[in-house]
């Protein structure tokens, strides 16, 4: 195990976290608010470590799977334990775990709150809560590498332990020019949601921060109602952005690039839509009785589904109160989430193709056993090598799960809070059912379960296997 | 497809059904009770079908697994179609579906019921209903293929096809003397059962009932309170042999052959008796607070606990009540199931071992990628066929899981109870939590739910695969 190039990358992304908090630290000088100060702490924290971590450089830049998976792990952790810092120093949430919850929050894009109103918080401090959104969206770890020559051509293992999705395609080439291109078409997708909010006459403030939940497929609010007070208007462009941000990057890539018959040939992409319409239209059928007109509940239903899939979180009303059918659509939908290489999270809907194709080829094969067909997708034979870490993926993610509803139903609340809570949070959603509904938050949990809830926000962010490598014996041996 | 081959069998399984009913037609004549008359009834019009279905006997009896699979799926679903004509015919339960849903879960060993009240039944249809269980608990093609030599030697299929777990080992070389010696050890074990019961002043038509229940893993009881009124000394008795019916088989053959170092390797039977344990345990201290002393909390924890790992579904107590990690537990252990091999239902704890290895597996892989180590169970290597036919079983469970609690949610009932109520009835337990908790029943589902529900009590008796090759368009193509 190369321990150097492992401290070596988490001070760089150190030295990033204290450039990443300049902007809410502007916001605080801005707004002239004394939490600013708990922001420039930190700032000056990360730094310190930060420096002291890359001093003296590196020689042996030789990285393997092991390194990748724990540097992005570790990195992680120290980013999420430096980030809750503000929140804690300012006295706006006084206890460090709830602190850290809502920072791991931040980051994994889940948008989870342990707060029970969010408006009293300093501006500054709601700015670096959903700015924690965008970050962690497209990642941190491939950001630092398209502006850094962080590692000899070996930081592709960066970017399979970071990036979401059963197999990581390069886009071009050069990993970094990839990492670039992908955070050009991030910024590009997220300045032009900004404008679309603006135009609706949203305050700036508002809009940025509801565009960084949104990028981020993250869902932290600035009101108490979350999007539920912004007109129709403004609700729509966030629904549309949702689901265009839970889209697969390489898709725009392949639109810039004109290669427009590849783009619409997308399997995942296709299934994505198509779940995503017949979700809208049934729950708009099972809700219709409740709104005064069906435009409105179509309207709740396509935002609703546009949120949960793409496991974003914001909320326009209380869809605990929704008919059976559709919150178990709803809950359903958590589980599929968004497309591989998107912002989003849950299993997504690459993995549950793939899944949904082995099962048809297995029924296949009992019938026909001298008939072995290979499984493809978009036209290519999918590798065992991607099945094989996709039902490994699927195996850890139900015993994570199974274990998580376990722990936390140490806190006596009903199974369809436990199980949602973990479904919330897993899944990298935010709000779930009865006692964790959209209008309610995860202040009531116990300790024990916020970091329960706290590691499975980042270890269904970072797709599990990253943290489980960190407890794996084997990882730390010679 | 040889289609003659499949409504030979089928043929066979109905006669043999009519004689599987002259027992209760015997209680009948006993308790001089009218009902008796649409046993006869169903017993003639089974005999009727057939004796026309065998006539002309069988010429090419080639069979693959498309026909085993196909011919097990179908024997089953006639069963039950002729099995509920009693209940009909008498009165006692007037709709067809109701009856179906009984008798489903009669043959399945699930145990659940749309019965408020079982009393009231005619004991000739208590009994035939508590011995659905015992016929369906070793398997019913099983038990004719050890009487007729039904097919030339590849009837291997048939019982791959019906019996539990990942991969059939056979006892001794040829199948048909191996379903023997599966039935003898059987009939042994209920008799001893049958023996302990009496011994402890249980009335002998309750002793015969309740014994049907334990070794099928059924749980259909004769009284209101399932087991509860009966003598601790009596519930304990059942207690152990549920848990002893939930052993794979082979393990009782090793011992009966004084094989006992190899009996005691076995990795699944060693874990199942750790979970029970384990559970136990957590549930007696969980409870302890609720029953006047620490004896009463543990006798009431493990029967619930053996009651449900087994997917036995009796209950001494209504454990609805305890608090949610307790009842979480029990969730948890109704997905774990009985072992491989037994009678009892669930995924089954060979499958969890399997992929809790194969997660062992791909951790290490990722660390250590030149390594490459293969799978191993009791010593012996798992073959890649079954390490892929055990991931689809999970990925296939998941989708008909999911399916399955959507369909049902129509009925607007909580996520609580559509969720168990789909899992007591796919891993054939009985009893789930909410409104099918220990003292409800099924009866307040829509007529739809309860046919989505007893067709997860089939698929999940039969493990998925022969029914869902039944809706597969390959299966019938040339």
């Amino acid at each position: 195990m190369n321990y150097r190039i492992i401290t070596y990358i988490i001070g760089w992304v150190l030295n990033f976290e204290a450039v990443f908090m300049a902007p809410a630290a502007v916001v605080a000088l801005i707004y002239r608010e004394r939490a600013g100060v708990s922001l420039l702490i930190t700032m000056a924290l990360c730094l310190l470590c930060g420096v002291l971590l890359i001093k003296g450089g590196i020689k042996n830049k030789a990285m393997y799977a092991r390194e990748g998976f724990v540097a992005v792990a570790l990195c992680w952790i120290v980013l999420s334990v430096f980030g809750a810092l503000p929140f804690v120093i300012s006295g706006s949430i006084p206890s460090y775990i709830d602190a850290l919850f809502e920072v791991v929050s931040g980051f994994t894009t889940t948008g989870s709150s342990i707060l029970a109103e969010v408006e009293p918080l300093p501006r500054c401090l709601l700015f670096w809560r959903s700015f924690t959104h965008w970050i962690g969206g497209m990642g941190v770890l491939v950001f630092v590498m398209a502006i850094l020559p962080l590692t000899g051509g070996s930081s592709m293992y960066l970017m399979k332990a970071e990036s979401p999705g059963p197999s990581v395609g390069k886009l071009v080439p050069k990993v970094k020019s990839t990492a670039m291109l992908l955070y050009k078409m991030y910024l590009g997708l997220s300045v032009l949601q900004l404008i679309f909010l603006l135009l609706g006459g949203m305050p700036l403030f508002d809009s940025l921060t509801t565009m960084f939940g949104t990028a981020g497929t993250g869902g932290f609010g600035i009101k108490n109602d979350s999007i539920g007070g912004y007109s129709v208007y403004l609700q729509g462009v966030v629904t549309v952005f949702m689901i265009l941000f839970g889209v697969n990057f390489n898709i725009y890539y392949l639109l810039l690039k004109r290669r427009f018959s590849e783009a619409s040939k997308s399997a995942e992409v296709r299934t994505y839509f198509i779940i995503i319409l017949a979700s809208v239209i049934l729950i708009t059928i099972n809700i219709s009785g409740m709104f005064s007109s069906v435009f409105d509940a179509l309207h709740h239903a396509a935002f609703q589904v546009g949120s949960i899939i793409t496991t974003t979180g914001f909320a326009t009303t209380d869809f605990d109160v929704w008919p059976s059918f559709s919150k178990t659509i709803l809950v359903l939908l958590m589980f599929v989430g968004a497309c591989a290489g998107s912002t989003g999270g849950g299993i997504k809907v690459s993995r549950i193709v793939i899944l949904f194709k082995s099962v048809l080829k297995e029924l296949d094969f009992i019938v026909h056993p001298r008939n072995i067909r290979k499984l493809k997708m978009d036209g290519r034979v999918v590798e065992h090598a991607v099945i094989r870490s996709v039902n490994v993926f699927l195996i850890s993610y139900l015993f994570i799960f199974a274990g998580s509803v376990l722990l936390i139903s140490l806190d006596n609340f009903d199974f369809t809070t436990n199980f949602t809570a973990v479904a919330a949070t897993i899944n990298n959603i935010g709000p779930g059912l009865a006692v964790v509904g959209p209008t309610q938050n995860f202040g009531s949990f116990s300790d024990f379960s916020k970091i329960v809830l706290t590691f499975d926000m980042l270890v269904g962010r970072l797709e599990l296997f990253p943290l489980l490598i960190l407890f794996s014996r084997r990882t730390w041996s010679k």
